[in-house]
């Protein structure tokens, strides 16, 4: 049986849409039909050659993270109690460790340190019409009045920020009183706005960003301010923060940007014991002030996809219909000039490929 | 009545050593007679002007800041519950908070957002015969078999470290089966090998110098392993490693060097998960891999000398001849000269300055 | 000059209304005109003797803990850094330690081990016209569109279920498709299900009574399920809890009752490494199932009252407007006869003495 | 083939010995040839029905649960990345988990809320020549200079006090000038004081036991002080804790006994803010005091055996000698009569089970 897909063949270069068999499933996987797949702005970063060190590939490979779909065939020596049937909505849970390491073995699979792997970095991911997954990475879904659309970006844009404000809960930066910033209104900053409001305690919400159409987003997705941060200084963006807040510092910020003038502003603004948690990525280096990290006792936190159990935690909420999307839907055809648009930060929202 | 002192007139000249009026106290004040006042490496920076914006000062003014002496007059508004009377062994908690803000009122006056100073950065410290302390910031030490020099520093060079250690605690990093790295040997480092051991839960602790006479001094001190990082690369240092726990990365980092070299090597050898707090101070910037912290979700922590309760176990372990001491005291009359010898790196321990 | 006053002259006796005369200040305290002061199901208690031990009490005493009020003079020695004037609405913080401990040191006044003390429980308290307040434990509030009567509950019936709250979300047990159980829907369980929603990130939200009424307000204040308790089984009540929210069993529970049979209850229907906080008083012992406890991981939190920074908290969210309350004005005239109706339990919702 | 096994056939009867076949392994399991098991309390209250509930169980059934062995056959699925080969020398870790719950995704198999099971409980267990094990559950061990007798009650004697005092340590409970009491020293508190010290950060460790030889131990292990708690009131004990250290309160007790009389002290001796971890089980109901629980805050942990990576740093410890030991070998012929000791209290240290 043959299936379409889109396959990369080297760096650098435009993916090749192609016929190719559908997988077979071995003993403890499941056949997945993939009913959508978001792209992702690291699917534009993996072209060009940023995680060759991190996830090395093997071409041809079929990129595609963000995968929702429903069971098409059980692999043999699937439990009954994974409670997997045939036309069963799923997703599919993209950090798959080698289950010998600490961090396997806290749930943190994502993080192996071991011989882990992620689907769409190495394994064959969705952007195919079919995909195998080992059956424990699955998680089915009740999605209530939800498309098939509405769950794959959960699986990285709708979840790496939700593990990041997760983590700034967790060090109690978030409450009453306090400020927290989502900078960057990609395609995760316009999630983080939503668990920030959802998660933040009674914070004041905060969008940075340098463009006002995906301000404009960051206020539907309820950011009680905005800041356009473009050409401003750290002096002037702390004006605008003291007309909204009434402070001039912040207590909190999740950065998904990731570029160095984004981190430089992000630890200008923070109160002394403030929190920056980062999950965007632009570059490798970012320059950080000692003195003042160690001075007013700043945290900064990496936070990387997420873990299993965030991810049920995220799809609890969408399947409630409590998360918000700004989803574009396209055709596997057009992803490669989709991937250059995204490439230029032109896209609001998420984009996701659907199969019929 | 008049007492000697070293005061700073200006940046980037020597102190003089002066008769000066002994000070007076107010109602909540406790006039302490000077024993002991450890010389720290931030008394060299002081001079050149590297807390000029953290802790602007009126000149000319008394530095010194780890302070231990004798009870010598109590202000009349002092409450009995105190428990200070006239010859008691006193060190002076550093933090001065306005009492105002959330962080005062978590306890870290060493934070203070509001108004708050630190004796020796503002208010005159302790390279006096005699230094006015508010009664709340004396702690009083039953000092066992131990010298009032003892106990200076732990006010410092003592208590920075410990906090840092409790911080790499506290985040789970540490326990059996882990390795956590002291990065520096000076003063703090010193110590810090000492808390890794006691705080480390079965760690094993490797010390880094550039220095193989104060990797001598860390060996003593408990650490399990030493590595020399000078002119060694990222992958020499784990080939050390490696021969030493087994493993080519670490868990847990506390830097108290503050070098833009060591907090880049620091970031390059930690396991996923990993953190480093920083207590060492040099420079400004500093570069760290914003890929690897975002990738393997590291953690960065900036941590700032101590609070009451920090300071109230450091001198709990003191007072119990728990704590190793690596002391040179020295007269009020050199200081100049043995600041030079700290600003050069040459110091190997902490030297103290005694009065009789 | 004199002010009318509720004393209390022994143990089970009622409340004398007696002229008296206004509180002299010293230099550190403030003279706040008090404008409102709730009743508390603690002064109930205290005048039956439950506080005996805890808070030993010199006769006669002027009860009443939640003070709010506004500045009419301020002690010599109060910094003007405490930006304190005439006129100014404030509201009292309830917990007065001696400053010496660790408990205070954390800023965990409430819990003082050394000498503290609580207003209207040695120290005269709020219900009278006037009450001399140690200036730091003032906090001045911008009221917005609220009255006094709004804020003084806030400093207990709305500070206490607060805390606790937080210490379930801090203990990590909130969050989506988590549920959380607010039991006993009295003056604390009132504001405790707002807190819950607004803290809990997600969680669905059930109230327990015994009362319809009593649930009522709890949907009012935004439940998102309840469940009348009375003569019910555990296996009842998880049956309706089912039917709620798909499982039997739920996360974390903040007991506001204190009797036996709800923190029975409680323990029967917690998830594995599920909690309790408790923050209701009723009686002194209660029976907890080890083997569940243990096998389960079970966690039980003691939660007291709240510090500074909760109150500060507390107060953001009062003077947005953020926080519902079911409140009834009494006059200090008929303050024995609401004493006995809050010991029967008849009171919904809150009563607060307002002075003109 | 055929072993030798003790058979439990019901409860409240003893075992019976006799030959059964050797199991046979499937395709993820390892067949072990056992060295060494470990003979708890809870295989005598196994006896009498205490996990009825928790653990119901079809007989004949192989008890046993703290298993050392070594590697003799593996199944054909088990991947390379197990590292598993004939004759290595494995230890069982106890909590399989059905992979489907939170618990079990964030590595807390042995709190699985799906279908998990301990082996010894269920599934056969290690009062028997062989057992079979799925793979992910055998933690290879290098022995250094250690016997297998030695590594099988870290499965649960030494696991489970670990996890309790990790608790206490991630409460914040311990370090200097802190007191910890181990109350109870049979054979979990005989390795719990040990961890007390080396997970304590400087804490004092008082041990508690109503027999003087188990304090012997006690001290042995390293406990600071020691209080022999037989028809002693609360008070009286904590004239013995202020005589040792200097105050009558103390911050954090792993009760090891579960006694209704130990709970009971363990709650009269605690200062605030201060905390119970419970391991050890004897009956079901305990009494502990509301009013101090709320009043001071005290917090009340169940802490159930551990998980992998708890278990992994446990034999880290083992391996590197820095375990102390007070172990009996004993035949598997005697094992009736040896529980019937462990029944009456009479056992110092650990019972082990070896095979030749």
């Amino acid at each position: 049986m043959k299936m379409r897909a889109a396959r990369m063949y080297g760096y650098n270069e435009p993916w090749r849409l192609e016929e190719v068999p559908v997988p077979d499933i071995s003993a403890d996987e499941v056949l997945v039909k993939v009913a959508a797949t978001g792209m992702c702005r690291s699917d534009y970063q993996l072209i060009h050659g940023y995680f060759k060190m991190a996830a090395p590939m093997k071409f041809p490979a079929i990129p595609g993270h963000e995968i929702a779909g429903h069971v098409a065939g059980v692999g043999s020596a699937v439990p009954r109690s994974a409670g997997l049937s045939d036309g069963d909505l799923v997703v599919v849970n993209p950090g798959w460790g080698d289950g010998t390491c600490r961090q396997c073995h806290e749930g943190n699979e994502q993080l192996c340190s071991g011989t882990g792997s992620w689907p769409g970095f190495g394994p064959p991911g969705g952007f195919a019409e079919y995909v195998a997954v080992p059956y424990r990475h699955l998680i089915t879904v009740d999605p209530g009045d939800q498309k098939p659309e509405n769950f794959a970006p959960l699986t990285d844009a709708g979840l790496t920020p939700y593990r990041g404000i997760k983590k700034l809960a967790a060090a109690g930066k978030l409450g009453p009183g306090r400020t927290v910033v989502v900078a960057g209104i990609g395609g995760l900053g316009s999630y983080a706005v939503q668990y920030a409001k959802l998660l933040g305690a009674g914070a004041t919400v905060v969008a940075f960003s340098r463009t006002d159409d995906k301000l404009t987003v960051a206020r539907e997705n309820g950011a009680d301010h905005t800041v356009n941060t473009r050409d401003k200084t750290a002096e002037q963006v702390q004006d605008e923060i003291e007309a909204a807040t009434g402070r001039r510092t912040v207590d909190a910020i999740l950065d998904c940007a990731g570029a160095v003038e984004s981190i430089a502003l992000d630890f200008s603004i923070l109160e002394p014991e403030g929190a920056v948690a980062s999950v965007g990525l632009m570059g490798t280096k970012v320059e950080v002030p000692l003195n003042v990290i160690v001075g007013t006792e700043l945290s900064y936190f990496g936070s990387f996809w997420g873990n299993y159990n965030d991810l049920t935690e995220v799809l609890a909420l969408g399947a409630a219909g409590r998360i918000k999307h700004t989803i574009t839907t396209v055709k596997l055809d057009d992803i490669n000039e989709n991937l250059e648009a995204l490439g230029r930060g032109d896209v609001v929202g998420r984009q996701v490929v659907v199969f019929d």
